[in-house]
This record gives C-alpha cells, structure tokens and sequence, in this order.
C-alpha cells in the first residue's frame, strides 16, 4: 500500500520536475501532536512514530527518526523501499547530505512551506543550497495532492474555556498582547501554535490527542482580533461568549487575510521558531518583521490565580485515582494476569471516575523491569509483558482535567527489593527532593536549576539522559515553554512566579531496571529569604501521591531530605484521605507512615 | 582637545555626506586589550575605561558604556559634548535608537567594516535599517583620517615560544587545523584573533597590555600557511623557527591575499563571531562560506602535557610570591602607610624576582573593605585608600610566565572578624570546595556546573553577580574560551580533559566589603568514577596559597568539606615551604595549619 502511494507521488513529483520531495512529521502549526489530516509522513511511509522526516527521490526514500524508534521504524519501512537513517547516531548523513548524494547539481527539491517553522527552514534551506540543489516550495502538499480519502477539518465543536478556570478575561490578554505590541512597534501579530490560540479567547477543543486545542490561527491588530477556525464547529455558545471582541472566520480565509496583511505593509510580530515558512516568507515580501518569541508563550507559562487554584485542585483528584491504582496493583499483581498495558488501562479507569476529566495528557508510560530503562517506552500488544511479585514497576501518566493538567512518575518496588535498587531510588528521590528545598535568586534560569537534581547521582557516578523537568500547561499541552529545567534549553528564561514544571530525575540501569519520581511545582515567592531589594523564589507542589519508602535507603539522606519527605506524605493523607476509604485508606495510611 | 578632534571628525563626515559615525573600543581583530595605534575610541572621547561605543553626529555624541564606568565616564566626558548613556540600565536607548532620533530617514551611518565582527555588524546593521537609517562602511576609519600623530604598528620582536613549553610544534597544529578543515569541506581557513594566531605559530608578543600577543593575521589552506605580521619585527630566529612551513607576510599584504583568496571562489572558514565584518563581506561576496568556530579555540582550550606542565610550575613560584606578599601585609599594615597601591606594587615586586616571569597577566584588583565590594574595582591615584589593622581586604591578580598563567583571588581580614564576615567568607569558600568534589559526566557544560558554588549561597538567601569561573590560556589570555562556568554562556560547551577553568564564587556586600576566594583548576578524568563505557571528570587544581582561615566558621562545614581544605593546606605547605625561609616560613606554617 505504502508503495503505491510512494509510486503516486512521484508522479506528482514528475509533473512539476522535481527531483526529490521532503515530508516532515510537523504540520503547519508546529503541533507536538498532528491532528489525522496531517498525518502526512505516517500515510506515506508507513512508519507511525512520533517523531521522523522523510525524503522521496525518484527511487529512493529514506526516513530520519531518533533512537527511540529505530526497532518499529525498521519493521514499519520493511518492504516500502524506504531506508532507515538513525539520526540520534553521530555518522549518520542528515537529509541534506543524503540528496546532494542522490541528485544531480541544480536539482530541484520540494517542500510545502507550511511544513517547516520559519527558522527550520532557513537552516534547511542554507543546507540544501550549499550542496548545490535547489529548493522549491510546492503550491499544493504533492502528499495531499495523491491522499484520496485524506480526512478533512475536524467538526468537533469548540468550548468554552470558563473565566472561573481561565481567570482572566479575552479581552484582558488581549490588552495585554497589544501592550507588547505597542513596545516593539509591530501593528499585527500572528499566532500560529495552537495550545496559545486556546489560550488567548479561552477555547478548548479536541483536534489532536492529549490536548485540548482546535486548528485555527490569529491575527491580532491594534483594534482587531481575527481567529480562523473551520465554522460549522463554532457553536452559537462560542459565538456569544466571544461577541463582538473577536471576528470568527473561515479556517480557508486565512490565506486572504494574510495576503490583505502583507499588502498593508505595516511591522508584523511574527514568532520564527513556531511561525511555518510559508507565513513568514508570504508577510516579509512586504511587511517590515519583528521576529521575537510570541508574547502569548509567556503569558501562558505564567499561570495566574485561578489557574493555579486549578491546578491544586486538579491534583488532588489525580491523586486519589494514582492511590487507588496503586493500591490495586499491589493486591492484583500477586494474583496475576495484570500487564503493562492492562496496568495502565486500569489507572486510566481510575481517572475517568474524577469529576472533570477529559482525557489521558499523554500516552502513559507503564513500565516493567527492564523496560523501564526505556525512557520513552510506550507499550504495545506486542511488548506487553505480565507484571510479578518482584523487581520496579515504573508509571509514568497523567489527566487533563477542565482545571487543569497533571503528570506523575511513580516507580515502586512490586516484591522483593536490592540494595543496589534501594540506593539508586534513594538517590534519585535525594535529587527531586534537593529541587524542592531550593530557594534561588529571581533571574536564574531553568538550567542552572537542573544540576541540582543531578549532582547526588553524579556523586555515586551515575546520571540520567534526560531533562529534570518541563513546563506544563493549565488544561493545555502537558509540554509547554518557554522555561525547562534541562541541560539543553531555556538558557535565557528566568524562572517566574506561576510558572509550573515537572521535576523528574530518574536513573535507568539499562537491561534491568528504570527509576523516575516526578511531582509537579511551580515557583513561589521566598518570603523568608526575599528582601526590599532583592527576591529569592522557591518551588511549591502540587502532585499528591505516595512515594515508595521500601525503596528508601534512609542512612543516605540528610535530616532536612528525611523531613522533607516526612512532611510531603504528612500533606499527602491530609488532602487524599477524606476522599478513600476501606482499604485504599488503609494503604494509604501505611504508605504515608514517617521514615 | 577633545572637542577639537571631534569637530575634524565631523568635518570628515561632511565631506562623505555621513550623518552620524559610531567608534566602539574593538579593533580589528577583537582582542580584549586594543594595542594604542587602535585606541580610537578612547581618542575621540576622553573616556579610558575598557569598555564603551561611541557615536557622533553632527551636532551631538554619545557614550554607552556599562555600570563599572558610570562615574569615571562622567568625569572624563565633561566638556566633551559627549553624553553619556548608562547601558547596564533597562530604558537606555541603544546605538540604533538614539540614532533614528536624531537623523532623518534615509541619512547614512558611517563605520569603519573591521571594528564589528561579522555577527555584531550584522545585528547594528538590522537594527539601523529598521529605524530607516542606511549604514554606509568608510574605506579608511574616520578617526585615523584625522588622528595626526597616531601611533603606528608595534615594532617589539616576536618570540619563539619554545616547544618545550609549548609541548606541540606548529607542523602538528596546522595538520589537525586542516583535518578539521577537510572535514566540513572548507579550502582555507582565516584566523583573525590574536591569541589564536599566538598559539598557532608558537610565537609570542607585547603588543598589547597583560596579553603575550602580537598584531597579525593568518590564512591557512590545505598546502599553505600564512602570516601576516610586520616584516620589520620579525626577527630572523622566527624565521628560522618557521622554515619553510609558515610563510611570513608584511601586515598591509593581508588585504591583497584576502582579495586573491575571494578570486579563488574556495569554500573559507570563517569564524562570524570574531572575525570582523570587512573580511567576511569581502570574502562572501564570492566564495561560499563556513561561519562557526575556529577550530583553533577548542584546540588552544585543551592543554597538552606540556602546557599543563607548565601550567602546575609556574603557580608553585607565583604561589611563592602570595605567600611573601601575604606575610609582608601582615606586618606592614600594622606599621602604617601601605595602601591599596602600594600593596599592589608590593606584590608585583615580589612576581618580578620570579624565574620567567614576563608581566602581569590583568590590572591587579587591590580593594580595601567598601572597595572590594565592587567587583572590578580599579584603583587609581584619586580612590588609593590606606589600609588599617581591620576589616576585609582583597587581592586579585595574576601574572604571566614563559611556563603559563596564573590568576588568584584572596580575601583575608587585617584585624577583627565579624560573625557575619566569618559566615560569608565559609560560604564562599563551600561553594568553591563543592566544585572541586564535584564528578560530573563527560558531555557537561560549565553552565550546569556554576550553580555548584551558588547553592551554599542562595541557602542564606545570598548570591554574586558574576560567573563562577572562566577559561584560562597557557602563557596567553587569562581570559579565554570557549567554555566558561557561567551561567550565562558556554550552553554548548562541554568542559573536556585539559581544559583551564577559574573556580572563582564570590560574596559582595555593598558599600562593606568583598570575598572572592579563587584558584585555576584544570579538568581531569575521574578514575574512580569512570567505567568501560561511561567517562567521569572532575577537576584539580594549580594555585597553591593559603585560604585564610581565621575568616572559617568551621561548624557551617562538612567533614568533606573540612577535609578537602585541610589536605589543600598540607599540599600548600608541602609544594611551597622549600622556596621560602625565616619569618616567611614561621607564617606559611601557621596558615596552612589543619582547621
């Protein structure tokens, strides 16, 4: 099936001369999640992971993905011509290689300028044409273009995101989007990204999985705010609620609007690293550009009142199913039949029994023993393996929820425990509690904050390969920025009061056993080291759930990480306990006990 | 004087129909020092500090300098019609602003192409175009058009540095130049600063102030090598030293090689953030380019047996002389009359009678209670203070020898000690112990580990406003990259075996006084840690002076910590002891006693 398509689109690629076509997994609004009709790269290649490029030349193909998908990717391409490229591996040739290898000088290579952010494709763009092929942005996605039965707009209707959750008004943002307007000078601004659009008129929808925003994009002037979104989903509710603030227009219409935008030449904001090509390229033609990160991504990282009375509350709820399950999988386990995946169904039950709840943020991560050294293991009908009275258990999952958004590592022990077992968890809970009890000065950034998790791992000479937390949204994307607490990124954003990240350390022993203990926290005010002229900011959480102590080792702790740990269960039977009874409340009494 | 070059400069302008003409401090080829024939800006303005741009219109003139020169800058602009712009500040208006404010739409801005580098240029240049103003690049530099007696090229002969320092000859370093060239593909590679073309020929200069440089440039290609310095200067051991390797060129000859290398339409590397506009434009124009990284940075960062030879003599001796001159403050103060200077010059003398001693490797920081709580405090004959039987007083400096270079910080009390001079000075001194215990994987950048010194700090909610450490040259720049333990750059550096890092955390009380306990340290494999596919580093160190310990609240300390300190003092004592005698040794003893 995978082959005819291919063998379609290299028709298409014929009729308009062109060489080798470059299809991306992103789609023009720089999703983390691709809504169906998007889902270019999967229909063409057969391949479904999460992340992965692909390029078609006139008879080769190949696609680029990271080392999380190199066993499904090379059963997924086997028979579809298209060749494996591990891009996490430092030799491998990057596309751009890979067709200068395959073409001819002067070649023509297309792409749909929507598929790439402005910035991605500058690089792309400079790569290609050092190898001396040039590129050529198609009018029409040529995979779009042979997808016959390619799904259409989605219809699910938009809601309203309620004031008394939003806690802030539309018209309040976007007085406040027009005030970073005003300093830079620009007279429109373009939102693209669809997590900031929910965010700006306070609307939620269901295009993609996970999270609970529609297709659609802004234009903001200084007296108008234009969203376009498909109509016939626009129910009379949202019509009413966004009145006469905002002008609802046709998803289709977007492109004569921003034609009309460019023709009045005036300075437009415009976010490069989020904005796809095909905007940017269309307004620098005419438009003098402000190219800066969107003012929207801030204000939606900083979460106001409201948000995070929300987000509090949000969590005591999760919490209550993650205690159910837990104490579940301790009595089923033992009886047998319970598996990876049917684990984490049950804990997805668990949660669809709470007020609120809209769905899984994620795909939960239920893993066992040596699959929990897989980071971002993600269980199949295939992988699925029974769990048994021994050895870790790692689940990672979390809700989206009307008030908010959650997401929770817990690793336990399911038997039997090892020393080695005891310390690696010891240390990793060394780090996440170090995070919580340290207060920093207003300014430090979200790296300079991720050693700190990772210095007791570091001191036995172990590490973990990942961040030690992210931003997350308020009923929004589980993943937002602009803050991380990574090695990585976010190196010029400060941390600020209201802004929620996760802080998950692990450690994984590969072949054997991974460990994660995450809780979500946000920034608060230092009250006791804050001065008159100087502020100190320190973390609060809000994840309630018990943590492990039989995979405690409590010689290696200090007293104020025995304390912390102490008071953090305390906080945890106060706020579960009068929402469980018979014996989860026991259990829960038991897991909450003082070390 | 200064009014009456600024009006020749205007005159100039007219004459080229330029509105405005904008001086920074940088010359040709970036150097942190600018050797005095390129002092334009200093010239044109008055104003002497080491950082500070210039622009001059035809009726006004400003300075934007940072908060280290506020005052100074106030003085020395009086009667200049100069104003000065306090660019530390939030709402200063940048270059390009006050600029769009004072010209008309479409008024050229004159510079002169080689005092940008290619990356800042490109930015003023966006910046002035987007305020509507043209920027135009004049063939000669302005100031020098109208600077009568300035000085010319330095005429100080090159020096060969030996091999045996060096511990690589220049054959070798131009093949892993080249491998790394052949690499992305590049046909030549021109090298513009100065301590890369130092390092690069094994030679040696004093062309410019505390840096052991000289005026160059050099173009290396797959077959050639060659340098560009002025003939006149090179003395015929250079010459001999070079043989046949490294062709020698007269400085003014660069131009016409640069215009034949662009006729030859190779692919050049050229490194866009320090080499300056003018070259890079020139060569855009025809040939395709590689902008990053001199291969030469990364090399000159990682030392080589030899230089980290070098690097643990040459602080045995420069130990020899803190430690006599620590002994003589001690008495002397007492006796009265020594001041800031004084102490200053006292500690130079004792650096002068060292074996290879060459210079100071920066102005030495001699800063007295108030004073030492500004971090680059300077002090000159007008803020000379004495020194008295008490408070905190701090010394930082270094010097440079044929073998390497050295840096210290002290901070010691003359007299009486306050509980909360104590507490700081132990905090500052467990930041600076935490990064010496630190492990930490192969892959970690300085940035993840600046936070190691500040935790302590920000535990009594108290902080210091610069990095915690930065690279360190052999017998070249005490100042260098790329890494750097700042929590402001290096994000893509990681540190590597070899590499030179200050460990330098700090404490300023304002208006009170200053701590700022620092050693050089270098990187090394943690064997230990280490494993058959895993790597640890951690760090040792080369400065070898007592850290005062009458200033140590031992009971904030952990055993660890105690420990670590202890076994410095009896390695001071040990590598130190049999170069001093008398009353010297008698005070080397009792400070390098066990706590």
């Amino acid at each position: 099936m995978v082959q005819d398509r291919i063998k379609k689109l290299r028709m298409a690629m014929q009729q308009q001369n062109i060489m080798a076509y470059i299809i991306p997994s992103i789609d023009a609004h720089q999703s983390e999640y691709v809504p169906e009709l998007w889902q270019r790269r999967p229909w063409i290649s057969g391949f479904t992971g999460s992340a992965g490029d692909v390029a078609i030349t006139k008879d080769k193909g190949g696609l680029w993905t990271d080392g999380r998908y190199y066993v499904q990717a090379a059963q997924q391409l086997a028979g579809s011509g298209i060749d494996l490229f591990k891009a996490s591996e430092k030799d491998t040739p990057g596309i751009a290689t890979f067709l200068s290898g395959e073409l001819e000088a002067g070649d023509k290579v297309g792409v749909d300028p929507t598929t790439f952010s402005f910035d991605q494709m500058q690089s792309l763009k400079k790569d290609l044409e050092q190898a001396g092929l040039q590129v050529v942005f198609t009018e029409e996605n040529l995979v779009d273009s042979v997808w016959d039965d390619q799904p259409g707009l989605p219809d699910v209707p938009v809601k309203v995101h309620t004031l008394k959750f939003a806690g802030e008004t539309v018209e309040s943002k976007l007085e406040r989007i027009r005030a970073e307007m005003a300093k830079n000078g620009s007279k429109a601004h373009v939102i693209t990204m669809l997590d900031a659009i929910a965010w700006t008129f306070n609307l939620r929808g269901k295009d993609v999985d996970y999270n609970p925003v529609f297709i659609a994009y802004a234009i903001i002037t200084e007296n108008t705010a234009k969203l376009f979104t498909k109509l016939s989903r626009v129910p009379d509710e949202v019509r009413r609620f966004l009145g006469s603030t905002v002008e609802i227009i046709d998803y289709p219409e977007f492109e004569n609007h921003l034609k009309q935008l460019a023709d009045s030449r005036v300075k437009v904001w415009i976010d490069g690293a989020t904005t796809n090509y095909w905007i940017v390229s269309t307004l620098a033609e005419k438009c003098p550009l402000v190219n800066s990160m969107s003012p929207v991504i801030k204000f939606k990282a900083i979460k106001n009142e409201a948000e995070l009375e929300g987000f509090k509350a949000c969590h005591v709820r999760d919490g209550v199913a993650m205690v159910k399950f837990l104490h579940w999988l301790e009595g089923a386990v033992p009886a047998g039949g319970v598996t990876e995946m049917s684990a984490a169904d049950k804990l997805e039950a668990f949660r669809r029994e709470l007020d609120m709840f809209q769905g899984l943020s994620f795909s939960t991560i239920s893993s066992y023993k040596i699959h929990g050294a897989i980071i971002h293991y993600s269980v199949t009908e295939e992988s699925d393996i029974p769990l048994s009275p021994t050895g870790v258990y790692l689940i990672d999952s979390g809700g989206q929820y009307l008030d908010g958004t959650t997401d929770i590592t817990r690793a336990v022990t399911l038997g039997d425990v090892t020393a080695e077992e005891k310390d690696h968890f010891t240390r990793v809970l060394m780090g996440h509690i170090n995070l919580n009890l340290t207060s920093f000065p207003k300014g430090t950034t979200g790296p300079a904050l991720d050693t700190i998790t990772r210095v007791v791992l570091w001191d036995a000479g172990l590490n973990f390969n990942h961040g030690t937390g992210h931003g997350v949204g308020a009923y929004l994307g589980v993943h937002e920025g602009p803050q991380s607490i990574n090695p990585t990124r976010g190196f010029t954003v400060p941390l600020e009061i209201g802004m929620i990240c996760s802080n998950e350390p692990g450690y994984y022993k590969d072949g054997e056993y991974g460990i994660r203990i995450e809780n979500l926290v946000n920034v608060i005010r230092d009250k006791q080291k804050s001065g008159n002229d100087f502020e100190f900011y320190t973390f609060d959480y809000a994840t309630l759930c018990p943590i492990d102590t039989r995979l405690v080792e409590k010689s290696l702790m200090s007293e104020k990480q025995i304390d912390w740990l102490n008071n953090y269960h305390q906080n945890v039977w106060e706020k579960l306990s009068p929402f469980v009874e018979g014996g989860v409340k026991e259990w829960l009494k038991q897991a909450t006990q003082k070390i």
